[in-house]
């Protein structure tokens, strides 16, 4: 059970992209690929089947196959959560159960279309719990600009109260900076159990949010090495240093953060990167053109150039100071 | 003060339509003839500035005059609601004040589009109630089909528990039948004070609603007769006569009620009634074509037809039993 | 191949609902059962895994399943057709060539959710016939409330004009009444290809659409022999009788047709009339309330005392006319 | 005339705020001194009745006022574009003579809510031009996540050819950045007249959509001083300076840009920059808490700092090269 999520769980599980090859097949060779980009890169954990993994567009079968795929790949190097949410129950049952059979250290579940109101949420939530079965841990999926389902805080401490397998929130409300400032201080006064919180929206606002109260990054974006050295600095005591590096790559965030498009540029940045064979969506999805590469090209050489300069830059500050 | 909405208040308020001319000037001579139309019909009052008395195309001061003027003369025949809804609390507040100190029977409010989670719709009315000022009844209009702000039953007792001022609920959720009962059993259960509950959606769901416990109704259908009759036989306790008699008019409740054209639908058929002196809306709206209104000339003739017939029918009936 | 939907196909083809036992499991005795009583009701045809169905709640093996049962069973007695709408063409595809072996009459697509602007709904639907691969029947299910995209007459008109496949519009926008008018005057007008439209949004509008050019129904309400007497009715030229019968189905139509809460009021009455075992959609979904089957009850009393009653009274309008 | 906006126009044009005073009046005080700071850091012109000015917050009088105040004071030193989006072609009519009357370099319109399908907008673009009065230059406004309405390439193309009074794109659709480049080529290939795009989403992707075309800018970034040097950088042809500038400032872009709390943002740095007296929202509007100021006051001073090193960074790397 040392592997399982838990309200301690701090650092970046990064959100796996699924790689295909272009007849749309899942091509499993890139998944060891990317795994072994992921652990190079140092992340702390991995979560499969997100949104951004188009979990959508996989038959229920492919879902169960790459997890158990995953899972066995990864399983002793990364703390994997799964992503289950669905229309379904039972589907959602089988996936879950199957993935922590199969070592996984989670499930994360958004919200279901539709749900309006505090006590539709809350009593969906008891259900979901209930259909899964005992003892998984859950993380609770923020994320308004897709599910059309809102969270406040109030609400979220009322779950943390009521449903104790819930032990994370993946934090991608937009705005959403006063939010964790809120869920940290009514938890402390009102004495409820403190959750981990990791962050989204693809890090645009991540050093921020650190010094709000997160634990750290659950997003995909294709240079997750900074993820990584940010959350290590930060929490090493170097904040203003951690931020420094992060602005560094901000224009990359920005460029990747676009609706749509972004994960058609994070494949395409993590193909360059050596991660994955190919860098296609499965159909349909968005194809980047012959002026969104040139753009890639120089947002991509940029960085390099800001990193070589910009790192001595940071590291004279704090050499200085 | 004895005109003033409350907790008691039942039967029919007709949502108003805004008269125009041609040239899109507010037509204050069909205003009149409007108004005694409704008094005609037997309405029990009156709701002005509503969303369906287009009161969004109009500019500020033309609120405040055609307010001011419906005041002054339906006043002493019909008790008269403003909605006052709105992006601003200082309009809010200038136009809720010039309505009571002009004669209202309270003001009528929507939760501002963007409003998301029970915290922030409760806040809402809270600070709402701070700016308009005391002493002023209110009613909720909880129409989520426009506003995209849903309203859970729990969430509504909480408000009635916290704001003396709140009075009545304009129901217009859709489905909403569970609203009510549960409004009306958590209401009894944990005694929290009863409100009065006039319902919507174009009176579609009336017969039913009343059932459900509400307390009339409050929108605008054409033939607003129907709605004072099925009230009054309803509360005689002739149920099903009530709804027999709803049922010969439900074809043309349900051609009122589409989306975006019923609003000219509505305003034809009180032309033709002879209650506006045209039936145009304030462009840009909807414009009947000729299919519509050969349509509608049939649906009015098959009403008279069905009235005729049906009426010795429903009256067949509860002779008989 | 000529049990295949073209333009010429007019008539009733129901939605089916998927039943389910207790424990969620598809009842494949009730499903036997149900297309026993559509084919005793009348219908001439049948489409499975629509939203309606809770298609989107099955596995991608069950849909593979289900739908390989149901054309075995169905296919000699009524042409199918297959709702294979999803977020993968890859599975898309795999559905639409599994469904035309099995023997489908044609299958239907909804346009992706997040389609914006004409020229992206026109590429998609291009994108989709070429991925399903050729020669078979294609529906565009025209369902904005459901999935956010609208489709302009000339657009339609336009795809049909590109896409020979397309032989069938199911209708379904709201107001609609307009877009059927527009597309038959165009068509006419400029010689386009006069292709199917059958109608759904639960019959609200049946008999309107019927005279605006429709050629039929595609929905599912409960009592199917209704939709099939209309249609019958109406293309006989008893414009009227069809409407009259009509109308004392309306306050049941209106019913069923409650957003959310539709399909369990649809189910709950099937069950009722024998044609599933079990009236329970597969959670997460509505159950009917003590409220609800007590307002069922009487509003299913009240049809059958309507249909004694009105009938006589329909017939002797049309004996005396 | 020659102060009217057409399709020659570049550069900047910033969206102004609206001041208010803490009762919530309009502070024209704050109005002169907002003015003459926007004209000391160098903008081109001037849009004011914007979203990002609280215009929905004013009544007409106040609308019509303000307009007549800060053309009389800009007038002569920065051309001004007056938003006029409304709900009724009447209100818009009204202020569209008042702003030109007064000396307004053109109007902006974003379509009304509700539009959908091409044609309509099509359709009603015809309509504002003919309601306004002829010869009015007329700005486009796209900013589909506050209208939900969408426009391709294509149509905006249309849209051109048939009124030729659309001189200018507010470009504020994201993502955008293929708008822009299809846009510019289609117009080129097709030979349709080329207008004038500014691009707005908070200056969040600026140095990109000048590289695919874009003109300037248009939006209301509290260091309008950065949109005017990346302008002006850009066009001298120092493409990557522009760019080296413009990430300087991108952690407060990026943070003035989150939805909702955006614009509290813009007018505190506002406040803190001199500009307004006070960085209020008219009520009801969001309110910084300690922590976001304390947040605010890193970010400026980060600017601050990187600035500093920055420019000489920027400075040395052009020197080099």
């Amino acid at each position: 059970m040392g592997h399982l999520i838990s309200e301690e769980t701090r650092g970046v599980f990064v959100i796996a992209v699924t790689p295909f090859s272009s007849n749309g097949a899942i091509d499993y060779t890139s998944v060891d690929r990317m795994l072994d980009f992921y652990v190079a890169q140092g992340v702390h954990g991995l979560t499969i089947l997100g949104i951004m993994g188009e979990a959508q567009k996989l038959t229920s079968e492919e879902s169960l196959k790459l997890t158990r795929y995953v899972l066995r790949r990864a399983g002793n190097r990364l703390p994997t959560i799964v992503g289950i949410s669905g229309a379904s129950f039972n589907v959602m049952r089988d996936l879950a159960q199957v993935s922590m059979e199969a070592g996984a250290a989670g499930v994360m579940v958004a919200p279901a279309t539709g749900l309006r109101t505090d006590d539709q949420i809350f009593n969906y939530y008891g259900s979901v719990c209930d259909a899964i079965g005992s003892d998984i841990p859950v993380v609770y999926q923020d994320y308004p600009q897709s599910t059309g389902v809102y969270l406040s805080p109030n609400l979220f401490l009322r779950l943390v109260k009521a449903y104790p397998r819930i032990v994370m929130l993946k934090h991608e409300d937009c705005p959403g900076l006063g939010k964790i400032s809120t869920i940290r201080r009514e938890s402390e006064q009102q004495g409820i159990r403190r959750v981990s919180i990791l962050v989204g929206n693809g890090a645009l606002y991540y050093p921020l949010e650190l010094r709000r109260g997160a634990d750290g990054a659950m997003t995909g974006f294709a240079y997750p090495e900074m993820l990584v050295q940010v959350f290590e600095r930060f929490f090493a005591g170097d904040v203003e240093g951690a931020e420094d590096l992060f602005d560094l790559y901000l224009p990359l965030v920005r460029y990747e953060q676009q609706p749509n498009v972004g994960l058609a540029i994070r494949k395409e940045i993590l193909h360059r990167r050596g991660a994955i064979a190919s860098p296609v969506l499965r159909a349909p999805g968005y194809m980047l053109t012959q002026a969104d590469k040139q753009e890639l090209d120089r947002l991509m050489a940029r960085l390099e150039r800001n990193l070589q300069d910009g790192i001595s830059l940071v590291e004279s500050y704090h050499v200085a100071t």
